[in-house]
Formats: C-alpha cells, sequence, structure tokens
C-alpha cells in the first residue's frame, strides 16, 4: 500500500527492481518534503492507535493488582481517544475507516504479536517503546500534510497521558525486582528493530527501489535518539 | 462487602443465620427506601464496569472484521468512559479507587468469566445482557443515593450508545446465520441467574439472613421483563 509520495520526485510508472541511484548519491531531503496522502496516513495511523488500545486492555487484563488495573485504564483510553479522533479525521475526508484500515491490518497485527513478550512486564515495555517511536514517527510525517489537519493530527499523538503512567508503572516493577532490569532492557532492543520495520515498510511500498529509505535516515536516528533516552528514563541500559 | 442499609431497619450487631421474619410476612417497600453506602456503591459499580470494558476489549481484539471491530471499540470507549466517570466520583468523595473497589473483584471476575461464553456472538450477547441488566439495576438502586451523586450516576449508567452498538453487531449477525438464534436464546436464558445473583448478593451481604431478598423482588421482576425486551428487539426467545 503506497502512502507516501515525495513533493519533487515524479513516481516511476511501475516498479522497479533496483534504485535509480545509489543511496550514498542522494543529497538529504528535508522530512516535511515528504507528503503523506491523507486518507491512507489516517487510516495507519488509526489502526496503529486500535493495535496499541488492544495491548493496553490486555495489560489492563492481566495486570498484578488493582491500582495497576486502574492506572492503564486510563491508559487504554488514552489510546483508544486517539483512535476515534483519527477515524473522526478519516470521516471528514468522507472515508469509510475500514476500508482505509484494512491494507495496514496484517502487518500492524504481526507487529503488535511480535511486541507483547513474554509477561506483564514486556507487554508493558512493547507499548511503551513502539508507541513512543510510532506517534512520534507519524508527528513528524503529519508536517507534509495540509496544514490544519497537520496540526490536528500532531495535537491527537502529541497527547502523552498513556506514556506517563506506563512508565510509572513499569519504573516502580524495575525498582521492586533487581532481576527485572536486564531482561527488559534486552528486551527493549529488540523492539527497535521491529518498529523501525513497521515506519519504513510504508515508505518503501511507496518508492521505487527504496531510495526513500535513505533520504530519511536522519529522522530513524532521531527516533532511536528518542528511543535510547526514554530507556534511560527507566534505568535500562538502550 | 456490606454496602446497603434500610432507612428504617436498624442494622443487626452481628450476623445471624436465620431470617428474623419469614419472608413472606415482610410487607413491600420501595426500592428508594434502600439506602445504598456511596463509596461502596461506587466502588462495585466502578469495578463492573471494568469488567465490561474488559470483556469489549475481548470483543474487539476477536472481532470477524474490521468494521465490527471498529464499533466495538466504540462501545469499549463507552464501557471505559462510565468507569472512569464512577471512579470521580469515589475521588471526589476521598476514597482510594483500587482499595474500595478489590473487595467487589473476586465475585464479578467469576461473574465475568461465566458469562464470557463459547465464541465472539455469545460474548457479545453476555455483554449486552449482563451489562443492560446491571446498568439499570444500579441506576434504580442509586435513586436511594444523596440526590445529586444519584442524578449523576443515573447520567452515568444512562448513556446507552454500547448497547446500540453491540445490539446492531448481533442483529446482522443473527440475520445472516439461521442457526446462530436457537444457541443464543439457550445462552442468553443462562446468563439471567448469574446476573441476579451477582445483584442480589451485595444485598444479602448487608442484611442478616437475607430477608431484605424479599423486598427487593419487584425489582428483579422489573429487570427480567426488561430483559425480556431486550431478547425480544433480538427476536430471541426469553
Amino acid at each position: 500500500m503506497a502512502i507516501w509520495s515525495k513533493r519533487r520526485v515524479p513516481r516511476a510508472e511501475s516498479p522497479r527492481l533496483r534504485p535509480r541511484v545509489a543511496p550514498t548519491e542522494l543529497t538529504r531531503i528535508d522530512f516535511t518534503e515528504i507528503v503523506p496522502e491523507p486518507v491512507a496516513f489516517l487510516g495507519q495511523a488509526a489502526y496503529i492507535q486500535l493495535e496499541f488500545f488492544e495491548s493496553l486492555a490486555k495489560a489492563v487484563a492481566t495486570a498484578p493488582d488493582l491500582a495497576s488495573k486502574e492506572g492503564l485504564s486510563s491508559a487504554a483510553g488514552v489510546a483508544l481517544r486517539k483512535h476515534h479522533e483519527l477515524i473522526a479525521e478519516l470521516r471528514r475526508l468522507g472515508a469509510e475507516p475500514a476500508e482505509v484500515m484494512a491494507p495496514f491490518a496484517p502487518a500492524t497485527d504481526r507487529f503488535r504479536l511480535a511486541t507483547l513478550g513474554a509477561d506483564w512486564h514486556e507487554l508493558l515495555l512493547g507499548i511503551h517503546i513502539t508507541s513512543g517511536m510510532l506517534d512520534d514517527y507519524f508527528s513528524r510525517l503529519a508536517a507534509g500534510l495540509p496544514p490544519e489537519l497537520g496540526a490536528r493530527v500532531r495535537g491527537i499523538l502529541g497527547e502523552n497521558g498513556a506514556s506517563v503512567v506506563i512508565e510509572q508503572q513499569l519504573a516502580a516493577a524495575i525498582a521492586a525486582d533487581e532481576t527485572l532490569d536486564d531482561r527488559l532492557a534486552l528486551w527493549g532492543r529488540r523492539l527497535v528493530g521491529d518498529t523501525l520495520l513497521i515506519a519504513r515498510s510504508a515508505l518503501r511500498a511507496s518508492e521505487s527501489g527504496g531510495a526513500l529509505g535513505a533520504d530519511v535516515e536522519p529522522v530513524f536516528t532521531e527516533l532511536i535518539a528518542a528511543h535510547t533516552r526514554r530507556m534511560d528514563a527507566l534505568g535500562l541500559t538502550a
């Protein structure tokens, strides 16, 4: 599903098997020069929030105590609100949400299953790391949407009430169990690859030969830097 | 956990093993004469909504298609909002939600597991029937709360956006599969007993010997009548 285009580069008529130019020959472009197709952008972003909601609902259902359950129910509410606000934007554009989200479901579902982890703490860290990176990523891409829509999308994705709750829960768990940090640090590193692949897959699908991949390296570098800060905040080695 | 008292009947100092009077000797009392203890009432009602949310989140996660998933995500949002609004009322009274809900968790969790059903359609009917009856029940009991609080609680529980969505999903499924109605009719009948037991357990716990059980028979009769209307609306034999 091609959801991106670049302002100055005409689309190839058919997919090519090789890059037209080697990545090193590309000049860097500003990320705002990437123009997401609004409907597909909103569909993918909305479906990803629905998956975060499902993971958070699982975290609510399997929480070790009622105070955690209660806190996480608020976080689940935040993800669900983001989802519904993005769906409202889709409807405003006259799109049928289920149809628009459908092409993104298989890969996103696989991504969710791959990032659920082996227990409640890994589930929580999975949500924290992947939603942190992807909310950040989609907020940056929203800069290429029509200005008013872009501003609203950044407002929707910028709500960080869920990550505050999750971080508190994780910090308390890590403080209470000194065997947890090594395991979670390892898990956190494994999550990065899957998350960057989800982010990149949309870009790659839209550009023949994957040349755009090189252009967005700086953004990916920033996403990883933000990831490192997120892990540091929990005392985990990124 | 005793959460009810009756205006005119002094509480016994200690539990009795037998009713003080036989149920048939009681005069019927108006349901509004039952005075719920606000904090415990809100705790039980809030925990029940959290369980409805968990069941709805399961229905979202296991929905057969994206349009159903999307519709049910709204229903899950309604249950979650009811939960959080009841929690807000608890905080307004200076109570710690997790502590207040804790005594109701074991029985409510067992109730939820008993009403999940064998597949997605039974899960949906289970949510529809049990939330319909219990929202109704707690709304009626709210008449015995301090007037302003009672009015707010009835407003919170009266939001029927979730049941509208669930009813649509069930009606479409029943229309599409002619083997479904007999099975769901049977399942609907089985749900009533468990639901009335959850409703009654709180009352029974507060009154020595269960005498109050007889007083509330008219309310239970009305709950069952409403249940029958709910089943009729789906073309199911109650």
